[in-house]
Formats: structure tokens, C-alpha cells, sequence
């Protein structure tokens, strides 16, 4: 199809396509003259990939560009979780080395009773390190009094999330299921959880 | 305390709080002179909670300023739950009718499986909807299959996120306690479930 096609059917404007083109985002596409190309329904995938990594997973154009890079060399499965970790939402500014203890002790308790190892320089531990301490800053900490069950429940998703990598029958690669999954799982997570919330408060308080 | 040391103590340079009162996002201070101030540790405890919102929740100004009049106002806890969901992140752009209404079905069928009522209006059923048809317009609707098992989790972790609105022993608003706890909250098991992932990605491909 011809780039006119391409943006009809991807929903993506022709001159943001061209912009994804020069940034390395969309794999160039067969070229029929020096002016003109020909792109397939790959393109349109891709591209509607792009939009969901900006859109719902809120990652910047060198995120998507490092994650696109994952996915077309094939990155092998446990490097490629620090790819897809990358749209994890870490505190801005400085954490006080008090609360910085205080929180990474905190982790580590409760690592041990779900039996995770804890990597320190990890983005999912300096997110995490980051996102308790602010519990504390703001004056919440007594809402993590059920940490240890949030983790349980985090351990039994990430189960199934890593076994469904390996289901054999789909034609992607396990990189670009990894990713999907990791950024719009996030997303899919919190909205049923929201939807569930409604519900049980419902009953509480309806 | 005055200007000077509010901004020391909560971080956040002092010309971006003279915006955040001029925006109605933190209380007037109690005026000594007409040009200056005293402000308490409610002030830096505010200016905190207003960075996390907007750092960790990626919330806009203006939900900010939805929030923290939801929590000046007390408003009752089935309504404030809308207000804390302010930060579902739907995928942007038209959803295909035929995508919506296959989302809608799939939505419809896990939502009687695990007991809750589908209202199409809120806002956690659009974000849903337009998440399940973005998984199914990039080609990975079979992701999906665990569709219920996740529910399920979900349904699990709004128990405790609910009765946790209740514990009588902070001095803080129900209201604040449900907004910290949803937009903190999420990005918490974000985190948890990223952890998780890669332990279990070590004990399978390790």
C-alpha cells in the first residue's frame, strides 16, 4: 500500500508517519521509485504499536526506539524485561537518605516472605524504593501496612504473565509480547482493579 | 514557617508554589503583612501529596485541582472514587465500533464471572474498553485469555484498597487516603508485579 493507505488504515497522519520513518521507529518501506514506497500490513501493526507505547504506556519517542530495537534483533527474554520496564513511573526528585533505609528495608522484608531477590540498581526496585518512601513523605505509610499481600497478588500476575511468553501459538516475537504485555498490562491492571473498587464500594457503602 | 523555609522544607521551588496558590491547589497562608506569610506543616505536607500527583500520576493541573477541592470538600467516598480515578489512562483516538463492541462483550462476560456490574458511562469501563480493543487492533487479543484470572486478582487487591478506607487510626480524609491509595497505589503494583516478573523470568530462563 502506498503511504495515503497506510495512514487511512493505521489512523497515524502521513507527516507523523514520515517523522517515525527518519527516527528509526518504522522500518523504511519498499521502495518503488526514489519518491515513492510501498508499506504492507506490517506497517500498519506497527504503527499501532507506537501509538499505544506513547499513548497508554506513556513512554517517550527513545523509549519506543529502544523498545523497537528489543523487538526487530530479538533480545533474549531476561534482558529484555529491563526494556520493557522502562515505562515505570519512579518519583521525581531527590529521596531523603532517611526514607530511602527506611523504604529499602521495608522491600527487602517483605521480598524475603514472597521470596524474591532484590537487585538494588533495578528499575523495579529504585521505583519501588522511590514510591514507598513517598507513602512516607506525604504522611501514608500506614497504607502499606498490606504490602506483603499486594506483593502475593503481584507474584501470582507475574505467573501467568511470564508463562504466557512462551504460548507457541502466535506469530509475534516473545519480545514484542513482552512488551505489550508489560505496558498495557499495567494500564489493563489498574482499570480493572478501579472497576473493582466501584463494586466493592459499592457494597459497602451503596 | 514563611516562603523561604516552606520551600526548603517541601522541595518544590517557591515560584512554583505562588502558581499552586494562585491555582487554588494549597490554602492561603495567614497573612502577617500584606506581603508576607506563615504557613504549617499542613502546607508542606500538601505541597508533597500535589508533586506525587503530578509526578507519579501523571495528573494534569487541573485534576489536581479536582482532587485536592475533593478533599477540601470531604466528598462522600462512592463519589470521590470517580475523582480518584481521574488518572486511568485510556488509549486516545476512535475505537473501531466492531472493537468496542467485541471489548464490550469480553468486558461484559468476565464482569458477571466475577460478580460486578458494567455501568458504560464510568470511567474505568472506557478506559477497559478502549485498552481491550487496543490489545485486539495490534494483533495480541490472545493475551487475553487470562482475562479472568486477572479480574479476579483485582477483585482481590480492591477488598483490602477499600477497607483500608476505613481504618479509623489516621488523622487524614477518607478522601485523601482514597486518592493517594489509588494513584500511588497503582504505580505501587506496577512496580510490585515488574519485581515479580523478573524473578520469575530468572527461575524459568534464569
Amino acid at each position: 500500500m502506498r503511504m495515503a493507505e497506510l495512514s487511512n488504515e493505521s489512523g497515524v497522519p502521513a507527516a507523523t508517519i514520515r517523522y517515525y520513518l527518519r527516527e528509526g521507529l518504522v522500518p523504511a518501506g519498499e521502495h518503488t521509485s526514489p519518491n515513492q514506497a510501498r508499506y504492507t500490513s506490517s506497517h500498519v501493526r506497527r504503527l499501532k504499536l507506537i501509538r499505544a507505547l506513547l499513548d497508554v504506556g506513556g513512554l517517550s519517542i527513545s523509549e519506543v526506539r529502544d523498545v523497537v530495537v528489543a523487538i526487530d534483533t530479538n533480545t533474549p527474554t531476561l534482558d529484555l524485561l529491563d526494556v520493557a520496564h522502562t515505562n515505570l513511573i519512579a518519583p521525581k526528585g531527590d529521596v531523603d537518605d532517611q526514607d530511602r533505609a527506611w523504604a529499602l528495608a521495608l522491600l527487602e522484608h517483605v521480598a524475603q516472605r514472597v521470596g524474591w531477590t532484590i537487585v538494588p540498581d533495578d528499575k523495579s526496585t529504585q521505583a519501588l524504593v522511590g514510591l514507598l518512601s513517598t507513602f512516607r513523605a506525604i504522611g501514608h505509610s500506614a497504607m502499606l501496612n498490606d504490602l506483603e499481600y499486594y506483593a502475593e497478588l503481584a507474584a501470582k500476575a507475574a505467573e501467568r504473565d511470564v508463562a504466557a511468553l512462551q504460548t507457541p501459538d502466535s506469530p509475534d516475537s516473545v519480545v514484542e509480547r513482552a512488551i505489550v504485555g508489560t505496558v498495557l498490562g499495567d494500564a489493563l491492571f489498574s482499570a480493572l482493579r478501579h472497576l473493582a473498587q466501584q463494586n466493592e464500594a459499592k457494597k459497602r457503602y451503596g
